[in-house]
C-alpha cells in the first residue's frame, strides 16, 4: 500500500494558531471523491465495498483519496482528546436572561418561557407586518381560548391535509405513521379541558410532530428502517415526548426521516421520499426530512428533530423554517434511537424563534445522561425576548472564507442580511479565521461513524440486507475506522473546541450560512435505490459541524430565497455559555427578516375561521 | 476468517443484573493463550506479528483466543458508552471529614493534612508496637526541627545509598536518573530554612523520587525509553512535582520504570531491572517498580507513581508499600507523558497510610483537566484520622470467587487479616457477585491499547526500533483494534461502573487482594529482551481494573508475607464520593498489620543518628 501512502500533517499546537483574519491559516475546501450514485450503479459499488480483500482496499483508496489518512489517520497533534463535547452552564455570563429552574414540571417550565415573549399588543406585536406568516403555539392557544376554534376541529383538519398530502399527485411522505384514532382522542381530551377553562398550558391542543427516531407511543420506533422497529419494540414516550405529552400537545404522528440518519437528502426508499414545501421536485434535506415539511406546510407550528450531523438545522434551512440545536446534553436523550452518542441530540423545528423556545424550555433537561460524568445538571438560562437593551453591542465572528463557499445566491442573501443586521441593530462583525473546518468534517465523519457503526452490529447479521442501498454503502464504510483513528478524531475535537474558545472570548456568536446549496432535485433513480451524493452532501453539511461535534448550540433562521425561490437559512452558532444570548439574536434576525416571507406551495391552514 | 468465528455473547441489560452472592453470573477465569516469552523467542514472535499478511492472521487468532471477539468484538449491550470516568463529589455523604479547600496553596494542603492525622503523643501513637517501620514525613519534619540532623545529612546519606544499590553486586536499578548535586543544593536551600526556623511545610527536606513518566527539572522524561526524551525535552515541571517543590520537598530523581508503563513486570532492557528489596532475585512489579522499591528500601518516605492498570498499587503491594490512586481526575495530569487519556493517573506510594494522605493533600487538583468537560472542579475530603467513631460502622463487600482467585498464601494471608478486621473492629463483611470482572480486563487492555498506540503514532516511524523487543510486540498488538471495538469496550465501561454503584449503595469499599501472585523471579533470558509473560501479567493485574477502568479510589496496604517471605498486598476500592473513608478504612487496616511488618534485605536507613 506502500504506494498510495500521502505524507502526514503536523499540527501545530493550537495555542499558537493565529485566529485573527490574516492567519496564514488556509482554507482547504471539501475535496469530496466520490462521484453521484443512485440506482443499479450503488448496488454494484456495494457489491464491490462488501468483496473480501478488494473491499478493505476499496475502502483504504477511498480513505486516502478524501485525505482521511492525510489529515486525521497519519496527523501528529498533542492536544489531548475530548470525547463528550458536555458543557456545565457555569456562573452566569449573560445579561437579561431567565435561569430556568430545572425542578419545575413541563408544562411550569412553557408558560416560564412565554414571559420571556414580548407582551402581544396591537400596537407593537407586528412592528415588521410579515407578509406571510405560520400559525404560531400563541395564535393556537389564543384561538382556543377565545373559543373560535377547538382542537378537535383543528385535528380533524390535519387528518384531512395529511391525506391530502399523501395523494400521488402530492405523494408529500410527511409521515412514516400517525394514527388518526389517537390523534382525535388526544383533541377530544384537550377540548374537553378548554371547554373546562383548565388548559394545562400553552401547549394545550397544539399539534407537535416528532422524527422517527424518537419513541412515541402509540407508534413504533423505525428510524427510517423496515426493521428496526420489530427488534426494538417502543414500549414508552421518549422523555422529550413525555414533557410535551404533560404539557397537553397533541402529538400527531412520526415524521419521515432518511434511513437511520445516515444521509442529508431525506431520499427514503422505505417510505418514500418526503418533498420540500416550496417546491414539490426538491428534496426537503435531512435527516429530519419530515419534521421540517410539516412545519413548513403549517401542519404544526413544530416538530422535533434529532441533529446528529445538521440533521434539524439543515432541513429546517431547505424548508424555510427555524431549527434549534441547543447545547449538547441539555434536552435529556433517554428513549432516542442511540445511533450515536456524542454528537446527536434532540432539536426542534418550528416557525417561529418565539415557537422553538417555548418548546425547548417544556422539553429541557432535568435528567443527567446515564453515559455521562455523573453530578452535571447544566443550568438552562432563557433570553427576555421582551428586551432589547442586551442585543445592542453585539459582535458576529465571520469568517469570509468559509461564509463564501457556498452557492452564489445564498452568499448574496446572507451577506444582505449581515449588512442589515448591522444596519437596524448596530452590531458588529469581527473578521476571523476558523482553521481546519475540513479536518473537522472529517473528524466528525469518523466519529459519527464509528459509533453508528458500533450501534448496527446488533442488527447487522440478521437485518443488513434489508437496508437501502445508500445505507448499506454508508454502513460498510462506516465500520472501516481503527481505534487510533477514532481517539485522533477526538483529539481533533478538543483542538477545535480550544479555537472556539478563543473565538468566543472576542464574540458573541459565529454567523454563517446554514447549508452551502439550497434544495435540489429529487432524481427518479434515487427513489427505491437510495442515493450516494457526497458532494452535495459535503456541501449540505459544511456549517453544521461545529454544533454537533463540539456541543455548540446553533439556530438556523430563514432569510430569503434563491433565485428559483426555495429558502435560504442563516445559521447563528453560540457559546453554551451564551446561549440565551444565541436564541435572542435569532428571534432579532428572524424581527428584520419575516417581511419577506413567502408561502410555501403546499400549505395549510390549519386555524383558518370557517 | 469463518472458522475461527465464535459466537457472540448477547448481555443481559446491567440494571437485570443480580449483584447478589446465589447470582448465578458465572466467574470466567482469565484464559490468557499467550506462552511466557523472552529472548531470541520474542524477537522471532514480533517478527511474525509484523509480517504483511500473516501478522494480521496472527494478530485475529489472538484477539480470538483470548476471547476479546467473544466478549467485546460481537458483543451486543444496550448500554451506552462511558467514555472519561470522571465523577464530580457532589454532595457530602461521608461523616468526620474535611473538606479541602481547593483554594490553598500546597503547603497549606499539606499543613491541612497533618491536622486530620491522630496527634503525637507517647501514649498514644504506638499502641500497636511495630516490629519495624520505616521513617514517616512527620519522622523527618521532627528530626529536621528538632536538628538532630539536616536535609543536607539526609541528601548525603541518600546520594550514597543510592550509589551502593547501584553496585554490580546488587544492582537494584532504581533511578533512571538522579543528579547528586541538584540534590544537594535542594537539601542546602531546605537546612537553611531549618536553622532560620522558617521551613515551607512537613514536606521541607523530605526526599520525594518521581516516576520517570512525570516531567521534573533538571531531568529529562524517558517513560523508560532510549528516545522519547529526545523527541520531547521536558521543560518545566509536571503541576504535581511543581507542589511538591513548592512544599521544600528534595526532588531526588527520576525512578526506573516498565517501558511505556506497557507492562507489569518492570523488566527495563534499557535502564535495568528494579529488583525487589525484600528479594533482589524477584520482580519489584511494574509499571511504577522504581517508585515502589526506593520507598521499600527506605530511601524516600514517598514516591509518585503513574496507575493506568494498577500501576501504583502492583509494585507496592509487591514491595510491601502502600500505594494509593486517588479518584480519576483529582491530582492535575498536565506534565505527565500522554500515554493515554481515560485510565491512568498519578498515585502515591508511602511507607504509611498517613504520608500518602500528606502528599495527596499537597498535590491534589486545582486544575480542570483540559480534556474534560469544563467546569468541573472535584472536592476532596480528607479523613480525619484522629476520629475512630466513623469506621465503626464499615461493610466490606467481597466476591468470593474473586477473592480467592489468587495464590494459597495471598488466599490465606488475606482471610486472616479480614477476619481480623471483622474481630477488632466489627466490621461486617458483605457477600456479593461483581459479574464479567474478566470481560472488564479485556476492555480495559483493549482502551488503554488503543490510547497507548495512538501516543506513540508520532513516534512509530523514527523510533520504533529503539523499543524493547517485548514493548516492541505490545505496540504491535496495541494497534489492531477497530473503532467499534473501542466502543464497545466504552459500553462495557459504563455497564460496570453500573454494577459497581449498585454494590456501594450496600457497601463502604470492595476488598480484595491487591494481586494474585507475590513477585516473581527474574529470569536471566529477559534482562536483555523484556520479557512477554501475560499469564503471570494477568495475575498481577487481576485485582487493579476497577479502580483505572472506573476511575474509582482504590489504596493497597501491605498485610503480610507469603511462605518466602515475599510482601502480600490487600485493597480497598472505594468509590469517588467516599475517597476519604476509603483511606480511613487503609489507614484501621494498616493500625492492626504493622506488629508484623518485616524489614526488607535491601534497606538504607537515612536518618539514623550517628
Amino acid at each position: 500500500m506502500g504506494l498510495f501512502r500521502s505524507k502526514s500533517v503536523v499540527y501545530k499546537p493550537a495555542r499558537d494558531v493565529d485566529l485573527g483574519p490574516h492567519s496564514d491559516e488556509f482554507y482547504l475546501q471539501a475535496n469530496v471523491k466520490a462521484p453521484r450514485m443512485a440506482g443499479v450503479l450503488v448496488k454494484i459499488f456495494n457489491w464491490f465495498l462488501e468483496l473480501p480483500i478488494l473491499g478493505s482496499l476499496l475502502l483504504y483508496v477511498l480513505k486516502e483519496d478524501n485525505l482521511i489518512h492525510k489529515l486525521i489517520t497519519r496527523a501528529k497533534l498533542e492536544e489531548p482528546p475530548l470525547y463528550v463535547p458536555l458543557h456545565q452552564s457555569g456562573d452566569l455570563r449573560e445579561k437579561e436572561v431567565k435561569c430556568l429552574d430545572s425542578a419545575l414540571s413541563p408544562p411550569e417550565k412553557a408558560e416560564f418561557a412565554i414571559e420571556c415573549l414580548p407582551v402581544y399588543s396591537e400596537n407593537n406585536y407586528d412592528e415588521i407586518k410579515p407578509s406571510f406568516c405560520r400559525w404560531t403555539i400563541m395564535d393556537y392557544c389564543r384561538a382556543y381560548r377565545s373559543e373560535h376554534i377547538t382542537p378537535r376541529m383543528v385535528a380533524q383538519r390535519f387528518i384531512a391535509a395529511v391525506s391530502d398530502s399523501s395523494k400521488p399527485t402530492l405523494n408529500m411522505a410527511f409521515f412514516i405513521d400517525y394514527n388518526a384514532h389517537d390523534i382525535l382522542r388526544q383533541a377530544d381530551e384537550s377540548t374537553l379541558r378548554y371547554q373546562r377553562g383548565k388548559p394545562i398550558s400553552v401547549l394545550d391542543g397544539v399539534p407537535i410532530a416528532i422524527k422517527d427516531e424518537i419513541d412515541c407511543l402509540p407508534y413504533q420506533t423505525t428510524g427510517g428502517t423496515k426493521f428496526l422497529h420489530k427488534q426494538r419494540p417502543c414500549t414508552d414516550d421518549a422523555c422529550c415526548v413525555k414533557h410535551l405529552r404533560l404539557c397537553g400537545a397533541i402529538l400527531v404522528g412520526k415524521t419521515n426521516m432518511h434511513e437511520l440518519g445516515s444521509g442529508t437528502s431525506g431520499i427514503n426508499p422505505h417510505y418514500g421520499t418526503t418533498r420540500n414545501p416550496y417546491n414539490s421536485t426538491k428534496i426537503a434535506g435531512g435527516s429530519s426530512s419530515g419534521s421540517a415539511a410539516v412545519v413548513s406546510a403549517g401542519l404544526c407550528p413544530v416538530a422535533l428533530g434529532v441533529d446528529g450531523g445538521g440533521s434539524v438545522r439543515m432541513p429546517a434551512a431547505l424548508c424555510g423554517v427555524i431549527g434549534l440545536k441547543p447545547s449538547f446534553g441539555r434536552i435529556p436523550h433517554s428513549g432516542v434511537l442511540p445511533l450515536n452518542w456524542t454528537v446527536g441530540m434532540v432539536g426542534i423545528l418550528a416557525g417561529t424563534v418565539e415557537d422553538a423556545l417555548i418548546v425547548y424550555a417544556a422539553i429541557s433537561s432535568g435528567e443527567i445522561p446515564s453515559h455521562q460524568p455523573s453530578g452535571i445538571l447544566p443550568k438552562i438560562h432563557l433570553p427576555l425576548l421582551s428586551m432589547t437593551k442586551s442585543i445592542s453591542d453585539i459582535r458576529l465572528a465571520k469568517y469570509d472564507k468559509w461564509f463564501n463557499d457556498c452557492s452564489e445566491d445564498i452568499k448574496a442573501c446572507c451577506s444582505k442580511v449581515l449588512n442589515k443586521l448591522q444596519h437596524h441593530y448596530g452590531w458588529k462583525t469581527i473578521d476571523v479565521t476558523i482553521p481546519e473546518i475540513e479536518v473537522m468534517r472529517l473528524a466528525h465523519y469518523l466519529t459519527i461513524a464509528s459509533e453508528c457503526a458500533t450501534f448496527f452490529d446488533a442488527f447487522r447479521e440478521k437485518n443488513f440486507a434489508e437496508l437501502g442501498w445508500d445505507t448499506r454503502v454508508a454502513l460498510n464504510v462506516y465500520g472501516a475506522f481503527s481505534s487510533k483513528e477514532y481517539i485522533k478524531a477526538q483529539k481533533i475535537r478538543n483542538r477545535q473546541l480550544m479555537f472556539h474558545k478563543k473565538i468566543f472570548a472576542e464574540a458573541d456568536v459565529i454567523v454563517s450560512p446554514t447549508t452551502g446549496v439550497t434544495a435540489y432535485p429529487i432524481r427518479d433513480d434515487a427513489l427505491k435505490s437510495g442515493e450516494l451524493d457526497y458532494v452535495n452532501g459535503a456541501a449540505l453539511i459544511r456549517y453544521s459541524i461545529a454544533g454537533n461535534f463540539l456541543g455548540l448550540p446553533a439556530v438556523t433562521v430563514p432569510v430569503g430565497y434563491d433565485k428559483t425561490g426555495l429558502p435560504i437559512g442563516l445559521q447563528f452558532i453560540g457559546s453554551p455559555w451564551s446561549e440565551a444570548t444565541l436564541i435572542h439574536l435569532a428571534s432579532a434576525m428572524q424581527t428584520i427578516c419575516k417581511s419577506e416571507y413567502r408561502k410555501p406551495q403546499v400549505f395549510y391552514d390549519l386555524i383558518k375561521e370557517d
